[in-house]
C-alpha cells in the first residue's frame, strides 16, 4: 500500500529534511525537528505525491488516502490528549501547502481550523478567555471562507466596519468578547446568504475542505506565474502539512518569542533573543509591545529595564539553551529560531539559518571552522559575497541620526561627507584648500575625472548603476549616490533643492553610496576593519578557486589597491582617462583639430612622454603581474569642451577661430556616439594613435626592464567587429614592437588581443582569434548592444521593467545568461576552437559581480577583471564557484 | 607519360572551356576559341598542376615539362611560319598568367618576348619598321627586367627621361627610331649594372625565365592579399599560357577592333563595332584617335564620316560575320569581341559576354528566348536585379550637357531637377504655388516628411545609404543624393556651396540618384518605358521563385505602388509617419507632455480617428493582401519641435510653460537614442498607445469588411528582446481585439509578432516565439547594433573601411553574412523549432538587395519586404535564387 501520510512530533517523525521533494520544504523540516526529539507541535504531511495523483485524476484523491490521515490525526490527538471536534479539550490545527522550493505567500493556509459553536466555548472554557477564543473563531471564518468557500473577503470587512460605526469604535481591541461572538453570527449568516449553505461546522469536512483548497492553490494564478518566473516545474507539486495549534495568548504561563543561537550583529557566540509574555508571533513582529531579552547577559548589556526569561521562567530557558546547542550543531549554523511557550510548555515552531550581518557572517564561518564544525569549503559556502562590500568601505555610524532628503540609486558603495560643489574644477580647488568636498551633477563625463578623484563623494540625478559616474566611482572606491531624480541640480545658479530645501555651494551633505541616501549635514562614519577573519577567510578562498582576478585600473592609486586586494594583474586600463589632465588635454585636442596625417601626428606625439610615464608607473606596480592596456576607445568629441567659454580658450590655444572649432565639433557630433566613431574604428583612420600607443607601451617595458622589473603588457585593441580590424590593428602593434626592440636593443614579451563587446565578434571569434592573442569580454558594451539598451539612457525604462518582472535582474549588474551570456559562451567556444590555449577575460562591470562571475567560471574564462574594490568579492564568488562545481561533479 | 602542355590554334585545341580548373579562365577560353575554328594566334597552356608541383617541389617543374613545351613551341613555328629566334621571320610569344578564378592585375605578364639585338633587326627588316621594332624591344626589356629579373621600373623611367631632358622632347611619340635603339642599348647597361649580368639575348632563356615569373607571382603579396579578400585557395595554382603576338600596327594591311554580336546599348540585333587602322589594341580604348565604324549600317547611322569595314575589307569582314554568328550561337549570349587584322589575316584575341544596358539585357534576354536560343530560366539568370533599378525610374539624357558641382552617394535612384529650398516646410509652400522644389539639407529628420514627400528631389549634405533622408526617399521612389560631404549648407542663409560656387534658395539643380552626381541647372530626363519585355520577364520570375516580396508602405500612394509593382502584401508598415502632420503631431504632443495616464489616454485618444483612417485606406487598396503594420517605434522626443520658436509655439498650444516644454524635451533627451526608450519599450511604460493602435487597426478591419473587404492585419511589436516584453504587448492587443470583436459584433482575424532586430531576440528567438506567430528581421538596427554601428554615424569611417577592404560590402546595404546573416539564420532556426510554421520576412533595407534576397531564401525566409521601386529587383533576385537552387541540387 502505498504512503501518502508522513506524521511529526513526539520526538519522531517518518520523514526527515531528505524528504523534500515528498513533503515540502515546511514538512521536511518539521520531520526533521520532530526527529531531533525537539517539541514540535505534532502533525502530519501529506505527500506531493498526492498532489500529482489530485491534478493527474481529475482532482480526486487516492482511495486509502483518508484513511492514512484519520490515523495521524488520531495519534495527534493522543500526544496532545486532545481531540478534533471536542467540546471539551478542542484539537485546533493549521493546514498549509509547502512545495520543495519556496514559494512564499502564493498559496493558501488556513489557520486554527477545528472551531464551531461547540468547539469555541470549549475553548472559551478551557482558557478562561472568552474573547481570544471567539475572536479566533471569527479569524477562522474568515479565512477560512476567503480560501477554500470562495466568499470574498470584502463581504467580512463591510460587517465589521459596520458594526463598529454603530458601536463608534476605532480599534479592533476595542472590540468585546460579546462583540466578536455577535460578528461570527452575522459572518456566518453572511456566509449562508452568499453560498446558499450553511458555513461547515463539522471539523473534518472543515478540513478536507482545506485539504483540497490548499492542493488547488499548487494551480491558481499568482503560483502559476510564480512558478514561471522563477523556473520551478509545475510536475512538483506542493505538500500539505496539518500541524496542531499552539498559543502563547493563553495566559501569563504564555509566552512567544525569537531567539539566535550567536549574535546576527557581531557574529559573537552568545545566545540572542526576545520574547512577549501572554502574546502570539505576530505581537513580537509588529513591535508595538516591548520584547523582553531572553538573557540575563542581554538585559545587564543594556537590553531595558524589563526581566529575561532567564530570570523569569529558568526551567523554559534551560530546555532552550540546550535546543539552541542541539539545532547548532545539527545544522552547523547558526540558527534563527522561533519558539511558543502555552502553559509553561515550551514548543519550537521554525528554525532556519539566520540572518546576519557581513561582519557577523565573517566571525561565525571562521568560528564554526575553529570550532571544527565546518571546513574552510563551507565557510566559503557561508559568505554572500555581495554583502563583502560592506566590510570594504567606511558605513554611517548606525546610532547617528540622520536628515534624509532624497535618495537615489546606490552606485558605490561607502558613506561620506563634505561640503557641495557643483563643478569639478571647483572640487579641485576647494580640496587643495583643504576642504572635503561632495562634488554634485546632473551627470558627469570623462572631463570630470579630476574632480572626481578628490571628491570625498559623488551624487548625481541622472543615470544608472553604470553611468559614468557609477563606473567611475566605483573604480575609485568613492561612495556615490547616482540617478537622484527627485533632487534637482541648478548648476548655473549652484543651488541643490531636495525634498524642498535649498542647498547652496559649501553646504554639508552626507551620502550613503550602500543605500542611496543623501543627508543633510555630516553624519559620523565607522572605518572599515579588515580583521583577521576576513585576512583569513580571503587566504581559504585562493585555496580553492580557478578563476583568477585582476582589477580594472589606470591610476597608480587604483593598481594599488588592486594589488593589495589581491589582483592577480590588471584585466583593464582604460588609456583615455591618462588624457583628461590639462596639459595632456591641450594636445589631444590640437590632435583632433589636425587637418592631415602629419599635423596630427605631430601633435599626437606629444602625448608620447606622458603616456610612457604612465605605463611606467603601472609596471613599476604591478612589478611581474601582467597588465591589459585598452587603446583609446572613446570618440574624440568627448575631448572637446562643452561651454563657449571653454571653446573660446581652446580655440584660442590651437590657434584657430571659434568658428571652425564649432565646425570640428560639429563635425565629431554624433547622433549615437556608443555606435559611432570610436574603439578601434579611429585608430583604423587614425592609425597614428595606436603607433603612439603602442610606443608608449612598449618603451614603458623597456624603461622599467632597466631597473629589473619584468612588465607584460598584454595589448587590448577595442571595438573590434570583423578579423579585419583585428589584423590592422595587430599589425600596427607588432610593427611598432620590433622598431622599439630595435631601437633599444632589448627583447622583451606582449601580446596583442582584443575586447570582444560586440555581437559580430562574438558571431565570429574563431576568426578573430587567428590574429588575437587574448580575448576580453567587454560585457558592458556587449549588453548594450545585444539588448539595445543605452546604460546612459536605459534608466528611464529598466526600472520598470524591474518592478514589473520583466526583466529577472538588471542586466548592466548581473550578466544576462541567455542573451549577452550566450552570446559570450558561443564566442568563448569560437574563440577556443580556434587558439585552444587562448586566454579569455570578462572587464565588465558584471566582473565585480558575484553571479556573473559564477557565470564567468562556468563558461570557462581565465580570469574576471573589476573595480579594486570588488576583487575580494570576486575572489570569493570565484571560490564558491569552483567548489559548487567540486561539489556537483 | 602525364600531360603538362595543351596546345590550341589552326582550329583545334587539346583543351576546351571544360579544362577552365587545369586551363585557367584564359586557356580555357583561348582553346574553347580554337576548337571552334575561330583564327586564334596558335599557343600552348602550361596546367596548374605544373604550378601545383612547382610549389610542392622546392620551386622545380617535373622533368618532362621542358619536352613537352619544345614541341607544342614548334608546332606554334609551324602554323605560322616563324621562327623563335629567327633572324628572318622571327615569332615573338606573350607569356600570361590565368587561375581558375579571374584574379585582374594580380598576376605577372610578359609581352614581346623573343627580341634580342637580331630578332629586332629583324623584325624591323620585316615590317620596314625601324621605329616600332626598337620600341617594341625597349618595352620588353623594361617589362622582362621588372617582371622576371626584379630590376626595379625606376631605372628605365629614369633613363628615358634624361634622355628625352637631353632631347629636349615631351612626349614619347617625338622618339625616333634611333632614339629608341640608344635606349634598348642604355636599358642593357643599365641591366647589367644593377645584376652584374647581362639581359638575356636567347629566346629560349627568356621563356623559362618568364614562365617561372608568372608561376613565382601566384605567391607574390598582392595575389595572397587578394585571394585571402576574395576566398580563392591557394591549392588552385594559375596555368601559364604562351600565346604567338599578333600586330595590328604593321602597316595599312592591319588593323585592331572591338566588336559586339549585338548593339549593346539598345540590345537590338545588329552587328555592332568600330576600330583602327594600323594601330594597336590599347589605341581603340585611348581614344585618341576616332575609330571607324564597322558596319555599312552604322555609319549611315550617324557613325561619321569615315568609311565602314563593310566597305573597306569586305572579306574580313564577311569573315568576322560569320564569327559574330558562330560565337553567338556557342555562347548563346551577346558577345563582346576583340580582333586584330594583321596583314590582311583576322584574329580573334578574345572573346566574352557583353557588357550592356539594363534595356538591352532586357531586351537581348527577351529575344534569345523568342528566337529560342535559351529557355526562361536562363532569360532570368541573364539580367542583374541591381541594374533593373535603371529601368524604373526617370533617368538624365545621355546627350544632354551636365554641370557636375558635386558628388554624394547613390541614395535612391533616379533623375529629378527643381528649385532648391532648404526646409521642408518651404518645400510645401513653393510646391502648393506650383513649383518643382529640391530639398537641400544637412540632414532630415521624420518632421520633414511632408516637405520630402512634395520634393522631386532630395539632398543631404550627412548620412549615409541607409540615413533617413536615403530610406524615405526610396521608399517614395523620390530620387536622392545623401552625404555629399564636399557640398555645403548654411540652412540659416539659405545658401550651399558646392565646388566653390554659391547657389541661392530658388536656384534650379539637378541630382542624379543613380550615380550621386549634383549638376548646377536643369537637365534634360528621359521617362522610364516598363516596356513589354519587362512585363514579360517578371511574368516569367513569377513562375520561379518561391520566396515571396512584399512592399514597405505607409501612404495610400505607397501601397499602390507597391501593389502595381506586384508586391504580395506590406511588410512593413511603420505608423510613427502617419503622425507628422500638423492635425496630428498636436496630439501626440500633448501626450508626450501628459503628466499622467489618464491625460496621456486623453490625448493619444484623439488620434485613434486618424490612425482609423490611416488603416482604412491601407486596407482598402491591400484588398485582401496581408499587411504587417509596426506598432509606434521612434523615441518620443523626436515628435518635438527643435528650433527655439517652434518649442514657444508648442508650449503656447499645450497651455504650458516654454520652461516646462524644455524640461520635458530635456528629460526626453537621450545619450544614445537608437538604444533609448524606444520600440515597445515605449509602449510597455505607456500601454495607452499599444491599446489605442491596436485598436485602431482593428476598428479599421471592422469597417472596410463591411465594404466586404478582407483585411489580414499582422500586428507587429517592435524591438523585442524579451519574451516578457512580446507577452507583455501580444496581451494588450489581444485584450484590444476581444473588445473590439464584442463591441462590433464582428469577428475577424489577425497576427500578433515581432521584429526580429535586437542580437537578443535572436538567441532568445525560441521563447519568443512561444508567443509571437510571426517574425520580422529587421535588419537595419540589426546590424547597427551586432556591428556596433550607428547608421547615422558610420559615414564617417564605412566608406575608408570599404575602400581598404576592411569590409568588403556595407553592411546597411548587403547583409553581412557571417555577423548579422548568422544572427538572423540561428533567429529563424530556434523560431521554427518552437512553432515550425512560424511566417518569417526580412524589413529591412535589405529586402530589396539581391544579394541579400538571395540570403533569405538560402535561410527559408517567407518573404522580403522592400521599398514599393525595389519589389521587382526583389522578386527577380528571388527567382535567381531558386533557380539557382534548383541548378544545385
Amino acid at each position: 500500500m502505498a504512503k501518502w501520510v508522513y506524521n511529526f512530533g513526539a520526538g519522531k517523525a517518518d520523514g526527515s529534511a531528505q524528504l523534500r521533494e515528498l513533503l515540502g520544504g515546511k514538512g521536511a523540516n518539521l520531520a526533521e525537528m520532530a526527529s531531533l526529539g525537539l517539541p514540535v507541535p505534532p502533525g502530519f504531511t501529506i505527500s506531493t505525491e498526492v498532489c500529482t495523483h489530485y491534478y493527474a485524476n481529475g482532482r480526486s484523491y487516492p482511495t486509502d488516502l483518508e484513511s492514512q490521515a484519520e490515523e495521524s490525526l488520531k495519534a495527534v490527538e493522543a500526544q496532545l490528549g486532545r481531540g478534533f471536534g471536542s467540546t471539551e479539550k478542542p484539537l485546533l490545527v493549521s493546514v498549509r501547502s509547502g512545495a520543495r522550493a519556496s514559494m512564499p505567500g502564493m498559496m493558501d493556509t488556513v489557520l486554527n481550523l477545528g472551531l464551531n459553536d461547540d468547539t469555541a466555548a470549549a475553548l472559551a472554557r478551557e482558557t478562561n478567555d472568552e474573547r481570544f477564543a471567539y475572536d479566533s473563531f471569527r479569524r477562522f471564518i474568515q479565512m477560512y471562507s476567503d480560501v477554500v468557500l470562495e466568499v470574498e473577503h470584502y463581504n467580512f470587512e463591510e460587517i465589521l466596519e459596520e458594526y463598529k460605526d454603530i458601536k463608534d469604535y476605532n480599534l479592533d481591541t476595542e472590540m468585546t468578547a460579546d462583540d466578536w461572538k455577535q460578528i461570527v453570527k452575522e459572518y456566518k449568516a453572511r456566509v449562508k446568504d452568499v453560498l446558499g449553505r450553511d458555513f461547515p461546522a463539522d471539523p473534518k469536512e472543515q478540513l478536507w475542505g482545506a485539504i483540497s483548497a490548499v492542493f488547488g492553490s499548487w494551480m491558481n494564478q499568482r503560483a502559476n506565474t510564480y512558478r514561471r518566473l522563477h523556473g520551478i516545474p509545475e510536475e512538483w507539486g506542493t505538500a500539505v502539512t496539518v500541524q496542531s495549534m499552539v498559543f502563547g495568548n493563553m495566559g501569563n504561563d504564555c509566552s512567544t518569542g525569537v531567539c539566535f543561537s550567536r549574535n546576527p550583529s557581531t557574529g559573537d557566540n552568545h545566545f540572542y533573543g526576545e520574547f512577549l509574555v501572554n502574546a502570539q508571533g505576530e505581537d513580537v513582529v509588529a513591535g508595538i509591545r516591548t520584547p523582553q531579552p531572553l538573557t540575563l547577559a542581554e538585559r545587564e548589556n543594556g537590553g531595558g529595564e524589563l526581566p529575561s526569561m532567564e530570570e523569569t521562567q529558568p526551567e523554559v530557558f534551560k530546555e532552550l539553551c540546550a535546543i539552541r546547542e542541539k539545532l547548532e550543531g545539527h545544522y552547523r549554523d547558526m540558527q534563527d529560531m522561533e519558539f511558543t511557550v502555552q502553559q509553561n510548555r515550551l514548543w519550537i515552531l521554525q528554525t532556519r539559518n539566520g540572518k546576519r550581518t557581513a561582519k557577523a557572517a565573517l566571525k561565525i564561518a571562521c568560528d564554526l571552522v575553529r570550532e571544527g564544525v565546518i571546513d574552510k569549503r563551507e565557510a566559503i559556502k557561508r559568505i554572500d559575497p555581495a554583502q563583502l562590500d560592506q566590510l570594504l568601505h567606511p558605513t554611517l555610524d548606525p546610532s547617528a541620526e540622520r536628515d534624509v532628503v532624497g535618495r537615489g540609486l546606490p552606485a558605490s558603495p561607502g558613506a561620506a561627507s563634505g561640503q557641495i560643489v557643483f563643478t569639478a574644477d571647483e572640487a579641485e580647488e576647494w580640496s587643495k584648500a583643504g576642504k572635503k568636498v561632495v562634488l554634485v551633477r546632473n551627470e558627469t563625463s570623462p572631463e570630470d575625472i579630476g574632480g572626481m578623484h578628490v571628491a570625498e563623494g559623488i551624487l548625481t540625478t541622472r543615470g544608472g548603476m553604470t553611468s559614468h559616474a557609477a563606473v567611475v566611482a566605483r573604480g575609485m572606491g568613492t561612495p556615490c549616490v547616482s540617478g537622484a531624480g527627485e533632487i534637482k541640480v541648478d548648476g548655473k545658479n549652484k543651488v541643490m533643492l531636495a525634498n524642498g530645501r535649498e542647498f547652496a555651494e559649501g553646504d554639508v551633505i552626507t551620502l550613503d553610496g550602500t543605500t542611496g541616501e543623501v543627508m543633510s549635514g555630516e553624519v559620523a562614519t565607522i572605518k572599515p576593519e579588515l580583521t583577521g577573519d576576513f585576512g583569513e577567510l580571503m587566504g581559504w578562498v585562493d585555496e580553492f578557486r580557478t578563476l583568477g582576478v585582476r582589477a580594472n585600473a589606470e591610476t597608480p592609486l587604483d593598481a594599488q589597491t588592486a594589488v593589495d586586494f589581491g589582483a592577480e594583474g590588471i584585466g583593464l586600463s582604460r588609456t583615455e582617462h591618462m588624457f583628461f589632465d590639462p596639459e595632456r588635454i591641450v594636445h589631444m585636442r590640437e590632435m583632433i583639430l589636425a587637418r592631415d596625417p602629419e599635423a596630427r601626428r605631430a601633435a599626437i606625439a606629444k602625448l608620447l612622454p606622458y603616456q610612457r610615464e604612465d605605463f611606467t608607473a603601472l609596471f613599476r606596480i604591478m612589478n611581474g603581474l601582467p597588465a591589459t592596456i585598452r587603446l583609446l576607445d572613446p570618440p574624440l568629441n568627448e575631448f572637446l569642451p562643452h561651454t563657449e567659454e571653454e571653446m573660446q580658450d581652446v580655440a584660442d590655444a590651437a590657434g584657430v577661430s571659434l568658428r571652425a572649432l564649432e565646425l570640428r565639433k560639429a563635425e565629431l557630433d554624433e547622433a549615437n556616439p556608443m555606435l559611432g566613431h570610436r574603439g578601434c574604428r579611429l585608430a583604423v583612420t587614425y592609425p597614428e594613435i595606436c603607433e603612439m600607443q603602442a610606443r608608449a607601451i612598449f618603451e614603458a617595458v623597456v624603461a622599467v626592464k632597466k631597473d629589473g622589473i619584468k612588465a607584460i603588457p598584454e595589448v587590448m585593441i577595442p571595438l573590434v567587429g570583423t578579423k579585419a580590424e583585428m589584423d590592422d590593428q595587430a599589425k600596427i602593434v607588432h610593427r611598432i614592437a620590433d622598431a622599439v626592440k630595435k631601437e633599444s636593443g632589448e627583447a622583451f614579451e606582449y601580446m596583442v588581443g582584443t575586447m570582444i563587446e560586440l555581437p559580430r565578434a562574438c558571431m565570429v571569434a574563431d576568426e578573430i582569434a587567428e590574429t588575437a592573442e587574448f580575448f576580453s569580454f567587454g560585457t558592458n558594451d556587449l549588453t548594450q548592444t545585444t539588448f539595445g539598451f543605452s546604460r546612459d539612457d536605459a534608466g528611464t525604462f529598466i526600472e520598470e521593467y524591474l518592478q514589473r518582472g520583466l526583466l529577472p535582474a538588471d542586466p548592466f549588474i548581473t550578466i544576462d545568461r541567455d542573451g549577452v551570456g550566450g552570446l559570450v559562451r558561443m564566442g568563448a567556444e569560437k574563440g577556443k576552437k580556434t587558439r585552444p590555449d587562448l586566454k579569455m577575460g570578462i572587464c565588465g562591470e558584471h566582473g565585480g559581480d558575484p553571479e556573473s562571475v559564477r557565470f564567468c567560471h562556468e563558461v570557462g574564462l581565465t580570469y574576471v577583471s573589476c573595480s579594486p574594490y570588488r576583487v575580494p568579492i570576486a575572489r570569493l564568488a570565484a571560490a564558491q564557484a569552483a567548489i559548487d562545481e567540486a561539489d556537483a561533479a
